[in-house]
């Protein structure tokens, strides 16, 4: 499996993606699952993959040659070249359909779904940042204000914290903190989500940068995360009061039934009784 | 969807479920999800369902006349006589089997999988508490002291919390104070699991109990453990430090390069470059 996120804030942009891939529970191997695209002053980018490892290779190598022809005679459109991220975004779109056209059928016959999920974000010279989902039909949708941030692989465990945190005003390093939270609980739970990370982040209006690191689980930082969360976890569980089932002794009763406004649950206590 | 978890402690057992039932997301109806099956002083037993309404509802419908014979001249069991929970856990499985004889091919016909999740547990007179998790194929498991617990339906939000608080020590009321954490996760993050809520909390070696509530989003304890869970998981993420990009201002570095651990992330600067 796979657990990657893009986040996009008013202030930059958040890359983090696991590196373990996995053809069933006894063939683990490691590969990066981020590429960064850069030429300085002029574009930079960040490409994330799950799905099907053979497809999403052989995207990212096409991506490097692929272009996209507006007309017969236009010149030809590369993610090297395109003045908008929506463009580069096409390209990486068309790419994705060109493994489709090669590879599908082949793998349909073999029972193998054309599954490939990616995350397409940064930033070229003349327009702000902008953050992508691309499906496998290389379609694909852009982040909001509302949703500043896509997931792809193993979303689930990983989710509640971004929710809870992520808002376009949060500030870099937090946002990094908090993707960092979010894979820290993601791997805690899912074994075929799994270390080194890597971890970027992108200041606006800059087109490069240098915060880009690979974390194992020897760094400090991340260790200080994984034991710190789980700790003050269970400290704030503990400090939430216990239900208490006698009204009379406490001002937050789990009874409801004296409002009226939910039925108990029936107990069946003869054979001959039914609930439905 | 659904979502149920059941838990074993050495002080008793824990139910809850909620009361969701989705087809599509434009059809969302409540439906109960728990049974209670009581014979005070005799025994006590506890069936959660999730999966296709129609067979889960058939299930429990025939569950209270299905029948078990070990041989043509013997006293049928039911779960009403078994001597065990695991000899009612297997009338359980039979009935689900008798569902899938009755309906699994016409379903199949329509293209609808035969899927059906139960969590069933209680306790006999004559043995310990005993807690199972039965599939579509009639089978089961049982959990033990390493896994104290079974979820069914949407698990994945809901099962840090319970990895993080439970083992068989935990008392009752700290154990369902965990589940109910473990549902609001799960509610906050899938539409099609919903209130009202059914707990049920039964005290070893009493073969009956009166601690079943149904909870909806008015409960005042429910609206505490929702808020106050939100505010300090938040108050905890902003307790940790945000990382540090330079060594030398921190004791919690998040590069690890240094140390020559882990290989950084190779940037593509140039059209002709390839990572791959």
């Amino acid at each position: 499996m796979t657990y990657c996120v893009g986040i996009k804030l008013n202030a930059g942009l958040v890359f983090l993606s696991d590196s373990r891939t996995n053809a069933g529970v006894d063939n683990i191997s490691t590969f990066r699952k981020m590429i960064v695209y850069e030429k300085p002053g002029d574009r930079f980018m960040v490409l994330l993959s799950a799905g099907n490892l053979s497809i999403s290779q052989s995207v990212r190598e096409i991506l490097q040659v692929e272009h996209l022809k507006e007309t017969e005679t236009s010149d030809p459109i590369t993610i090297w070249n395109a003045t908008s991220m929506f463009d580069a975004c096409r390209v990486l779109g068309q790419a994705v359909r060109h493994v489709y056209d090669r590879d599908a059928k082949a793998l349909q016959a073999s029972g193998v779904e054309f599954n490939v999920n990616l995350v397409f974000g940064g930033q070229i010279r003349g327009e702000g940042m902008r953050l992508f989902q691309v499906y496998s039909a290389g379609n694909f949708i852009e982040a909001t204000a509302e949703t500043p941030y896509f997931q792809i692989g193993e979303y689930k465990y990983g989710k509640p914290v971004l929710d809870r945190v992520l808002t376009p005003d949060t500030d870099l390093d937090e946002a990094a903190k908090c993707a960092l939270v979010s894979m820290d609980s993601t791997m805690k739970s899912n074994l075929s989500v799994g270390p080194p990370l890597d971890l970027v982040v992108y200041e606006a209006n800059r087109f490069e940068t240098d915060k880009i690191v690979c974390i194992d689980m020897q760094n400090p930082y991340f260790r200080m995360l994984h034991s710190g969360w789980g700790q003050k976890l269970r400290e704030v569980f503990d400090s939430l009061d216990d239900p208490v089932w006698d009204e009379s002794h406490t001002d937050i009763p789990l009874r409801t039934e004296a409002s009226g406004r939910s039925k108990p649950l029936k107990k069946i206590t003869r054979p001959e009784e039914k609930l439905i």
